[in-house]
């Protein structure tokens, strides 16, 4: 008997993104993605969760901060230790908009400056600085700006284009690669299947759209074709930032009218990432008020389902199918499944990507782009604030 | 003060296994052990665990797979990723006995080939395919072959000798290599002790047997002989299944006769086995109707039982104690304290071999010579298929 | 746009011991800290918690053993695995101050001469040892000894130094580093901060002591001056021992008087340590029974409350405010919340040291020049046994 190792099938490549040698998935600090992510604003936190004189753990891109919440409202990031003995910052208290350390009691003003150190000699506080970060709030989320020198104008979240309610939903903690959960959302056609499981697809089948996709000044721009003619447009504003028009959500049907929906892709780490999920719905009055009503139904059934992850975990381990999953989130559950299912971080060397993936393909190719010039020394793209009149359509 | 480091107290060798350089315990791909055991069918799940229509996710010696069976009956283990994007296949359904990908819709045929791409061209379908491997069932097991090539003839189990019963167990995962388990199963002398812990063993030890082993065609072939001359054989298939007779079993008393239990100690990963177990009962009509009344019977006790490695964390974290336990499926809790408490991957450098461990000594010369063969690409030794005709026996 | 990698703040030094190259927390075997660390005894078990005829595994310093107590009420320290084969001996069962392994049988008296194996040839026991290790009792606690020669004298702990209780604590294992612990004990200032969080502290501030330190042939005694001129006393034992006055403890009020605690940090491994807490109460008579009933009171109350280390883990994700928390055992709460919440071993590079640190900053000298001494094969201080005469005072 010969012994020989097993040799993968031979593979045919159709279409390739150039990223050897260049990780286009992390964001670790001094990598080039780590780089690359750093000069954008980060979505971090509803705003909603963070009462004044409160203060929270975040982690955002492999390094850990504190979020606090002073007496007149304002939201800070710091660095997550005191900068005197470590202790955790998160567990001080605060007094107006400074945080003092529960460990001997030193006082940083939001600017970072230490303006107490109850027994130190009195001229040490000075020398001591906290790091903080530009902190922002706009659309019911709190945004931070981790890179270094003057931050990118703000709001770099798309300007609110009509009037209507804003909607901020619950935050998932997803275990996997942002990029993986950023390429999902660029991916209109799993819809039919990821969403739909099981069923008869013949129909939808009958009528994917066929994807193009352009890069613009703020990212990317893609179009989903139908065979009506008839064109979806989807803005990506980079670098992680999916803005998406849907018909009205299930669960909420005969309220809400249309609604642009927000996601932001932040990372915790590189195998892990939040998902904040922002709804614009275009009612007013009376309208607005069934909306809310209906949505707080909405979110009583969510209080009371099983989490998100435990669902999805049943799926992966086999206890419960994907197509039988009822859950009031279920959108949600399926696309964490299948999107984290591809692993922590997906290996994409074994990808065989088709016609549509394109608008993935243009993402990754703009990404190896810029981080090879990072990595080179060259310089990157010069990313502008998306504008006001490019607006997505619902296309069908 | 003089500090010197403490040194390990001499130890005196009484037998050893030449293991040096060799790694008898590893399964990894690409590796000798890897190699070695993927010249085997495994046995991999209970078939009444798999329903028609069903997919499940299973991890075998590093590597996953999704197993589904398809609307005929047929069972079939394919590749874990979709070869598109990666998504779990096991996600997916099943149309007739072809698995779709839950994510875009790709279908495969149980060869692998795929069929239909919903949103793709239609020529590029026929270019790709997904890795199967050959899948059987056989005594309430399903088996799935992971090597190149052709597998070996099917059944490597043994051929019904007698009418009866096949009963198929609970199937544990053990947190630990595979060839702990293995190990444990050719040692007779253990059941004296870890099955029948704090007593007096002065009449057990008084009769204890004498163990000795001899390789064959098919794996080896072992012996315990008591003082009344008795000899009990054991028999030992390449490369993880212990083939056993034994007493009615506890709990089952007055009913079920002698019993053959088929042992297979699946490598999971090298931290981790499958213990599948299969009793062969040979009753038939009346004495089988209570067999089977009594088996549900005990089937009930055990699932209102504390799942077993529940019991065993609590003996290795010192909340229970081994000789205090009481629980229906006592001598698998025992075992798996035992044999897992090794070690996840036991220290074999550090072991004191006696003669009572012959058995464990001859298997690892075998594994020791056919890894180093296959490590220096020499012919490796080409192992039959079980004969009909050698069967254990009591002996006592 | 130019890229550029994100600079710390430049950093003002005010004082940093000479720790480089040394690493002062490491207690694994073979390490300047490890032999260091093994030149003591260290407290390993509450007394009460092993009655006669029972095993428990534990870990000390990154290594695993057992420890029973025979028939006879003597305590073991002895290896974790059986020489033999490899299962752990707590499995086993005890024989007079004898344990016998439950895999195979092989016993071994508490001097670890392997004195039966009920298997194997006469004349194999007596060429097997079992490792075993000086094992003491004290003041309601188990010690060992685990360094090289003969161990130093017993006891290491204080002498008692007046009529009265002895009471252990339950204990805690603390998810970091022991050094954090120990050095957290050393910093006086801290009480006034992570045990009254959230308060005003213009009066605590105003009177903060003032921390001084100086070594001793046992290890370092500390004081704190207050502006009063009153100076309080805390005795560190090297290497791992604190022996501090208190006035009556919280939720004892009324009872005990002052109390003597003695603190325990013994290393797990580098990234977890036992917190033991002995206190020794100076009442006799009716003033003990009110005592006794009172810790009773208090005892049902911490056991009713949640385990410490879920309440920690909850103030560290942010679930409850520090400031918030009620617990029976709140101080612990608080100090593992603020020692642990350095991080599983502080990145003490990152510190900016004040006079407060006056205590830990001498230790960290204390430890480095012994660690460089052990590392270079120079002459180790020779530690002597505390005096009975030094005591700590309550100093306010």
């Amino acid at each position: 008997m010969t012994l020989v190792e097993r040799r993968p099938l031979p593979r045919v490549q159709t279409e390739k993104p150039e990223t050897a040698d260049i990780d286009i998935a992390t964001t670790r600090p001094g990598t080039p993605g780590g780089i690359f992510m750093r000069q954008f604003w980060h979505a971090l936190y509803r705003s909603q969760d963070l009462p004044a004189g409160h203060a929270k753990p975040i982690r955002i891109m492999s390094e850990d901060f504190a979020l606090y919440r002073g007496h007149s409202g304002h939201a800070q990031v710091v660095d997550y230790h005191c900068p005197h003995r470590g202790a955790p910052l998160h567990l001080g208290w605060i007094e107006e908009d400074s945080i003092r350390c529960v460990y001997h009691g030193w006082k940083f003003d939001c600017s970072g400056q230490c303006v107490d150190q109850p027994a130190e000699e009195s001229g040490f506080a000075r020398k001591v600085q906290l790091r903080t970060y530009p902190t922002r709030e706009y659309l019911g989320l709190i945004f931070g700006y981790f890179g270094p020198g003057e931050p990118p104008p703000f709001p770099h979240f798309p300007h609110r284009t009509s009037e209507g309610l804003i909607q901020v939903w619950n935050v998932e903690q997803v275990p996997c690669n942002y990029l993986q959960s950023f390429e999902n959302s660029m991916d209109e056609v799993h819809v039919a299947f990821a969403h739909q499981p099981g069923g008869s697809h013949a129909k939808l089948s009958a009528d994917l759209p066929i994807i193009t996709a352009e890069e613009t000044d703020w990212g990317m721009l893609r179009y989903g074709t139908r065979k009506t003619g008839k064109v979806r447009h989807t803005l990506h504003y980079a670098p992680n930032l999916t803005r998406v028009i849907v018909p009205p959500l299930a669960g909420m049907d005969g309220v809400g009218g249309w609604t642009e929906i927000y996601f932001s892709f932040t990372p915790v780490d590189d195998e892990n990432h939040l998902w904040l999920i922002t709804s614009h719905v275009a009612v007013t009055g009376k309208e607005a008020d069934a909306y809310r009503s209906k949505r707080a139904e909405y979110d009583r059934s969510v209080a009371a389902a099983p989490p998100v992850m435990d669902v999805v975990r049943d799926i992966w381990s086999g206890k419960q199918r994907f197509a039988d999953v009822v859950h009031p989130d279920l959108a949600i559950v399926q696309d964490i499944a299948v999107q984290a299912g591809q692993g922590r971080i997906e290996d994409r060397e074994a990808e065989r990507l088709g016609r549509s993936d394109a608008g993935i393909i243009l993402w990754r190719k703009i990404l190896t782009r810029e981080f090879r010039a990072i990595a080179e020394g060259r310089p990157a793209k010069r990313w502008t604030t998306p504008p006001a009149d490019v607006v997505p359509t619902l296309g069908f």
